[in-house]
């Protein structure tokens, strides 16, 4: 049987919606390596959205997330509230504003007090992370998704660049950020979670894919080996 | 200097606009290839609007060609109606139904007598064209835009499979149309243009990419060697 690999859109277009080039470069490779991919994304209310040739928000023009998901899917994508771990092998969220806006409010909080996941969001995050399938999370959803969702956890992440804001969020959450250059990625073993900053540092597709190629390449090492508990005792 | 590319997108999404997966495969392999790339649209209103989870179109809803293309592009796209062939050393067209519904109307002309290309899109095909400097067309592109653009100039295209309506159409804009397989390129030597199926046939973004790739890299070699005459003379 095929690896079921989940993809987690958070909308259309790195303003306010899914990084185009990261979601993808994730699919390419995923299918690539022979996996089934499933498009995932919540069915909610953009927080806003963005002109992304002028870079302003849109006064009164409102885009649900799981619509403007089907433009990167061409077609189905599944509600992420109704997704269960049992289905998927390995679930992989590209970044973008809109993992900071859409599938959680990093782009937003205050402080760390008010971060929070959309609730689908959390649920599935959380289901994969009890049952120990691996997890990857690209360009800012270290920071937006997996460090809030798992928070207190003692993960092992990156956005990039220890001086960056969002390294900041992943340390407040309780966790670990390590820096990584644009063609790295950080594994966390223990919980089974792989990132890789992308965006965070790409100066162009390029060097985003060479980050991204090797996320899914581990992810899907780690999908085949099973979950955590069943790759140590193999 | 870098070669410099042009490529040309029609909006964000298969049904509406630029097949996204190609537009980034596109964008991935000039990229990868050292070359220069400026994004183009036209500034007008899509056609319609599609909701692509449901394949429907969104009543009353207006999205802008150019805007829209810029989720893609990360920011800037340049008006295609500005555009001058002395700045590009190719241009490229991915397709999608925004090839077919926004950059010409393939999508809703009736008879061969009623097909048209977008005026700006018109402009700079011509004037690459009259340049002798390489073209690229993807998916349905060959035949919503070259073959309408270029009218009975004889152009060797390739939608994929002979047996297309699509290929009917280039056959009755006085071209030959060429069967090509998903991971194979049609190269009209005569007047420098490179076509490929890619989505018109391709069963996922894989299949997509093979074709694409080639013609990317084919496109590169001829924009080395500078214009048709060039090329002849060297």
């Amino acid at each position: 049987m095929s690896i079921r690999v989940g993809i987690v859109l958070s909308g259309c277009g790195v303003f306010d919606g899914a990084e185009v080039h990261e979601s993808v470069l994730t699919l390419l490779h995923v299918v690539k390596a022979g996996a089934d991919v499933t498009f995932l994304a919540p069915d909610v209310a953009q927080a806003h959205v963005i002109n992304h040739l002028v870079g302003q928000p849109v006064t009164g023009e409102q885009r649900n997330v799981r619509v403007e998901a089907a433009r990167i899917a061409r077609g189905d994508v599944q509600d992420i509230a109704l997704a269960k771990a049992d289905d998927f092998d390995a679930v992989i969220f590209p970044g973008g504003f809109g993992a900071a806006k859409n599938l959680g409010n990093l782009a937003f909080a205050k402080s760390p007090d008010e971060m929070t996941v959309e609730a689908g969001t959390r649920k599935l995050v959380e289901a994969m992370y009890a049952s120990g399938k691996p997890l990857g999370f690209i360009c800012i959803a270290p920071a937006s998704v997996a460090a809030v969702a798992l928070k207190g956890k003692g993960l092992k992440l990156t956005v990039g660049s220890n001086d960056d804001d969002a390294a900041g969020a992943v340390r407040a959450m309780g966790h670990t950020h390590v820096a990584a250059k644009v063609d790295e990625i950080v594994i966390d073993n223990a919980h089974n979670i792989v990132s890789t900053p992308a965006y965070m540092l790409a100066k162009d597709v390029a060097e985003a894919d060479s980050g991204i190629a090797k996320l899914v390449a581990e992810i899907m090492v780690r999908a085949k080996s099973g979950t955590r508990a069943q790759a140590a005792n193999a």
